[in-house]
């Protein structure tokens, strides 16, 4: 059990960020990663086809014979994590609670703002995790569709960055937040600019390293890899150059064999109907 | 022959640029638009994958009975437009030739700067078309990625849409271009914007009336509609909500009956699979 890797989806590049957590707290466990580029972004679309989407990519994991899987990416976590959690036979760990717990833990006020995709703040998602943990809690919301293609442009720390991020985190100042949420994985690539427009004392929950403890949590001294040597696999659903270059920022080191695989196009969600991608 | 309807696809709403100038041109031509929402865009995606999905949607079209294919992405039609003619029986128009003969008329110094998508400008196609019409002609290119999420989400004339324009056309304005292609079908969307940033006696070509204005020259008088109302009928491949949305802006009047379709999977872009998508 032990030796079965722990999988890891994303739409695309973003959820490298929290593989490299995982990779930080769990420096033995051997990661399967697999980025959509195919389809990317997920942000735009609508719960059902994420949904169907989430499916496809977790069944392409469980056919790696991984022992969890890791949804790396807020959209789906926040639109597709029951359907998922209903489907598959593995744990089965989103960013959103690791996210909420975080920003609980960290705001003193209880004012709380959340900053994602267009999808991910449309689903509530973040305010309903954060109020089960904290019930008085006021959460803030605000979409920042252009945040993804800023970063993917490298322009992350660009003067267009900083006007953008003006425009959108506006509102959320107003309600004198004392934490924000970066809740996409794309976000932790705009820190500075971020941290360059709020007062200093509001504070930055990232999901990433809280979803890393909660993949530690979740498989317990049963499932946690005893020996091994971290290695790494990624696959993506494009063709790997545009992944392979964009992908280095998020990792913060060059990425090496990542491979090209097709989803299956007929799954609808059923236990049944992943079961016939399993090798 | 004179009923059956044009058929126009693009990855999303940027095609309703080119339905629009088609219906100008055509009052009285039956259309069937396709925007494949599920998998936009296409101009961060690579050539191979680009032009699967090309090969489906021109399918769904032809299950639609169409008389004709328009390509109104520039996107696909840079890199996929030989497969879809190869693959189709009908005539296929793409916005790449009818943009080059554009600009080479507009052009007096034969100085000639052209934007689009990542895609469309590593493809190269507008400059190999531009010179196929004027030998001698200097095109400069850049791709503009955050021109499409800017338009999308309805900033085409903020602050943020003028400041990333200044960055990316700096370089072209650096090479004194008398005519600038607008190579992607939402840029018309900045088309203020980019005229205050542009020197005066620089002219914006865009390629939707001169595609239009292609269809009726290859429709001839045996295929044009000689009667009918103008139809359209619209089809998306996510849920048509955000299609319904954006797209008002695009079209300029509101988008009604927009219908969610399915398509094929299995296509690997040869005639007889194509046949098995007809009804």
């Amino acid at each position: 059990m032990s030796l079965r890797a722990i999988g890891i989806f994303d739409s695309g590049v973003g959820g490298l960020t929290v593989l490299k957590a995982i990779r930080q707290e769990l420096p033995l466990e051997s990661l399967v990663y697999l980025g959509d580029t195919a389809r990317v972004p997920y942000g735009t679309k609508s719960p059902p086809t994420v949904e169907r989407y989430a499916l496809q990519a977790a069944a392409f994991l469980l056919a790696q014979q991984v022992k969890m899987v890791v949804v790396a990416c807020n959209t789906a976590s926040s639109v597709a994590l029951p359907a998922l959690q209903r489907a598959l036979p593995v744990p089965v760990v989103g960013v959103i609670e690791p996210g909420a717990a975080g920003a609980v833990e960290t705001s003193r006020s209880g004012r709380i703002g959340v900053i994602g995709t267009e999808a991910t703040i449309a689903s509530a998602a973040y305010p309903q995790a954060i109020r089960a943990l904290r019930q008085d809690a006021e959460v803030y919301s605000a979409a920042c569709p252009l945040f993804v293609p800023l970063a993917e442009e490298g322009w992350a720390e660009h003067a267009v960055a900083r006007l953008t991020a003006q425009e959108y985190l506006a509102p959320l100042l107003q309600q004198r937040v004392d934490t924000l949420v970066l809740g996409c994985t794309h976000y932790p690539l705009l820190r500075r600019t971020l941290e360059a427009i709020l007062p200093p004392e509001v504070r930055l929950v990232d999901s990433a390293r809280q979803t890393a403890l909660q993949v530690r949590r979740l498989l317990g001294p049963q499932t946690l890899a005893q020996r091994g040597d971290g290695s790494c696999r990624f696959f993506v659903t494009d063709e790997p150059a545009r992944f392979v270059r964009v992908g280095g920022a998020f990792l913060g080191e060059a990425l090496t064999e990542v491979q090209r695989v097709e989803l299956q196009c007929a799954l609808d969600g059923s236990g049944a109907v992943l079961a016939q991608v399993a090798p």
